[in-house]
């Protein structure tokens, strides 16, 4: 259902899996300074942010899935179906539709700090984008390239906003209980576990990797957010953008849900459609799909960000086969 | 299926739960030493170590499920579906039905050593006790009051004697498989564990008791063994033959089966029908059953260990209540 | 830390483990109905239910740990620490001190119903019984003869009251979350399961039981719950009296946590102390210590129900063994 | 330490992920049917099948990782440390090296089946390559084009070859034990599981993917067996060469050895160094490596597969991303 990450290498590196049964045609999408956003309840912003990110262009508008500003913000909205809740507009707060808030966010915040401020007024609100594009239920990983992460939920208690400590988000439960659960794995390790179980018997580690055994290896949202966690932190740093890139797309690839493995209906699957990530210091866009295991890549700065129109690029999604013969 | 085991503290305590969906009219039954014993290929014992343990009595025969002699070696015999198998008469091996061994181990064997022995030349064979009675697939837990325990099974491979390092026995698979698998859970810890899984971030315990968090709780086999070896080698020593006793139910009840989880056949249901134990230096013979839990037990030296007579006492199987007022 | 169930089965039976590592001195005591229950910021109770259950007298005032009235209610603290945060008075609530908790609502509610009630306006105020004997962080189960349960738990953000749909509480994390976690362990059965895992080829379980293979076993509150429901929902109702309180006592004792597992401290083990169960339509109160496998009956109405003395029962803590000959 | 599959799709797909903490400087080889293969024991094949796979050539003599040859027979050598035993020559068998084992096979035998054949006399001997590259330690899996796949193991009890009915290998312990393991995770599913843990309450699957929730995700031989059997089973077949080989890579991906998770010394770590397969039909061989996540290929049939020499082509380790702008 996704996983999105920030992961820390010099440069931030901030992205997700977008794991669906279905593609919306998405485009790389590359929002200039002067493209005016408008809101329902809000005033529009002529002057903005360039923003850059996966989103799908609906009557001109780009309704962005993820993606990160110039500054070094990023910004994914992930599935929370079950305790996502929106509500009515509220007189004297700023009243954002979900898929306003992306741009919303990214249009003025230069890093978290600045986004925590703009969330103290914020309302979710029920709004639609049409009768035909309803609302998605969502909640949000908001990352910059300090390494600041929150959380963003609305529930029917309210608007929550949970610093992140471990980088990483998936979906339900509520952020706290998915840190909670985090203990439970506390003891998952790569190095071979000193035998405790019997310690007055010899036992042989049958295999390297022992220390991971209890990792797990579901398509459900504990399993990736813990087999995530673990595998972020271990990750290494690369030298090179590409080492840190390669590094990164590991991380997403590790909770990869396959084809095939995850039944959402009758013959519906539900599969990771793509990965993707900004270096949040260059403004580079990387991506996979599950079509085109090739790294592709747009660059924020290579286009004019002053102007008002939308740059959109399409999705690579042929396999790319590079013959050696 | 059962769970056997020997346990340790000052004395040596040996036994086992059987779990089972019927109970057969098993006794407690003390063989004394000039209680001929018959063998099918092999000669009487006219006089042999007398034997305490848990029996039915069939045709005036023993058919003991578990016991002990008086030099302190215990045996027990436990389902083995599957890779069990027994063989033809074989010219120049001892000849041994499965429904035999337990009496002609305990009638003729020390201790695990002069056992061991015996085994060498050990043939087990597929010979009923009768057409009514067939033999059940079974292996064997073989200890001694020295702290000694061995494994038997008899597959289509041939007879095995396993040194047993960790003094416990359920069912399948073969032994060595059992020993191997304990590996994966050798960070079971009754300490909370090391955050190796995040260490970049504080996770905090939520609970008392995270370090056996993987701990298994099934009924399977597997989920028993990996159990009762953890239970048993943090069990506490006694400083009282109470203490002692108590300790070694409360390491048997660890892997009780409880009345409903264990579903064998439409509406059939395995359960633990009865735990026992046996003192190896003193003979004393205690057991628990399901209905009742009181702890009974027959003093094998209270009886007269001379005779022929089988010396039998029937299972105290009504819940015995201690009103307080 | 702790486990209470309630176990219906034509009557019903309330009661709890008591996991610690140190025994308080716990009585059964009953208090009549004319005790006077004194508050701190309560008015005083002169006539009220008649209760029974494990209390520590101190200063002549019954500290119950757990227990019920002669209505047929029950109810029981448990180990909450972490979550649980209790308040400074509130003018225009009733203010109670989470020691006077069980009298206060025992002692006025006939049922769950009217425990919901009281607790509209409830305030559980930080004041500790004494300097000495300071206040435990705890949570509750209460439930009745209707099979209605509810827990009750105050944390920072207020005084929940849960309904309690499987009858079962343990520790840690809040009560939802125990809820939400049961779905993590739905596949766990007394069956056999079907292979899903692949079909395309046959597997043949190794072992009976194969269907609870994934149920934990651990010491933790989320092991515990898991466990403790499943092995509930899945009891037998018995047909007698004694084969009831049979099958409640297996229930408990399904997670028992054995002397040597749970390292609390250094060389300080968690166990389970005391079992105990009330028959709430007959007031019966029974148990079973860790040092005493025998179940103990203290029967409420054979006792003065009217007077203003306690009427005290020291436990039966030696193990009672009976001996055959 | 390595994952070995085939993957049926209409066309078959033999290959594998190695995982090590080292590089070997391996290359593609194709191997064609006049190179005089020599082995230490046996005569010399100067005819024989051509061959393509993964090889590090020492010597001009190519020692295949793992391969196919032109009838569609491939093979490969995984990791086996521990039971992996390796006898004396013995007259009157086969007497093969493990290095020379792949090509041995690969040069003679057109399917499974006529491996079996060869198999019948064969003795794996302890003979090095050199003093400077001594035997790994190793087990195979073979498979052919008709869907055929066995496993050889030679341990000190002898060579043994199982029928491998899963169609995927990966390391200790010895392969029935891996095929008995599947039973214990049999229940897990792609679709949400019924709730049989508590069928008296209503319990809500709070993620999808909840059928997949105890699929094992460690780095160990365990959890990748058992993964990897459920991703290959659940995998779809594509209607295209392209789609297929899509979905291959995704299969050996998902038990993927990230970089930092697996420490086999000190600051060493095990990874998923390459994954490659070939079309068993077409002889195309195709690779992936964990620096360069674009799959490459190399087409045995674009070579002179009559020659003498072989054909080698240095791994293409280089990142290639595909810039948009």
């Amino acid at each position: 259902m996704c996983t999105s990450i920030l992961y820390t290498a010099g440069d931030h590196y901030f992205g997700r899996n977008l794991d669906l049964e279905i593609s919306f045609g998405q485009q790389v999408v590359i929002t200039p300074r002067d493209y005016p956003l408008n809101f329902r309840k809000m005033p529009r912003l002529d002057h903005h942010y360039a923003i850059t990110g996966m989103a799908l262009v609906q009557d001109n508008y780009p309704l962005y899935f993820d993606g990160a500003n110039e500054e070094g913000l990023g910004m994914a909205g992930l599935n929370f179906d079950g305790p996502a809740h929106f509500f009515p507009v509220e007189e004297g707060k700023d009243n954002v539709s979900p898929f306003e808030f992306i741009p919303y966010i990214l249009g003025q915040c230069k890093n978290v700090a600045e986004a925590k401020e703009l969330l103290k007024s914020l309302n979710l609100v029920n709004i639609n984008f049409s009768d035909q594009l309803q609302l998605s239920p969502l909640h949000w990983l908001i990352a910059d390239k300090s390494g600041a992460a929150i959380t963003v939920e609305s529930t029917a208690s309210g608007l929550h906003v949970y610093d992140n400590p471990v980088n990483v988000l998936t979906n339900n439960p509520e952020f706290p209980d998915q840190l909670t659960n985090l203990a439970n794995y506390q003891s998952v390790s790569p190095a071979n576990p000193a035998n405790t179980l019997a310690p007055q018997t010899a036992l042989a580690s049958y295999s390297r990797g022992a220390g991971s055994h209890f990792l797990p290896g579901g398509m459900d949202s504990e399993s990736r957010f813990v087999k995530e966690v673990f595998t972020l932190q271990h990750a290494p740093a690369g030298e090179t953008e590409v080492a840190n890139v390669t590094n990164y797309f590991h991380c997403l690839h590790a909770v990869e849900q396959q084809k095939g493995l995850d039944e959402v209906g009758k013959d519906q699957f539900e599969y990771t459609i793509y990965s993707d990530g900004v270096n949040l210091t260059t403004g580079t866009f990387y991506y996979t799909t599950y079509d085109n295991n090739q790294i592709n890549a747009v660059k924020m700065h290579a286009e004019d960000m002053e102007g008002q129109q939308l740059h959109r690029f399409p999705i690579a999604s042929h396999q790319s086969i590079n013959m050696q013969n």
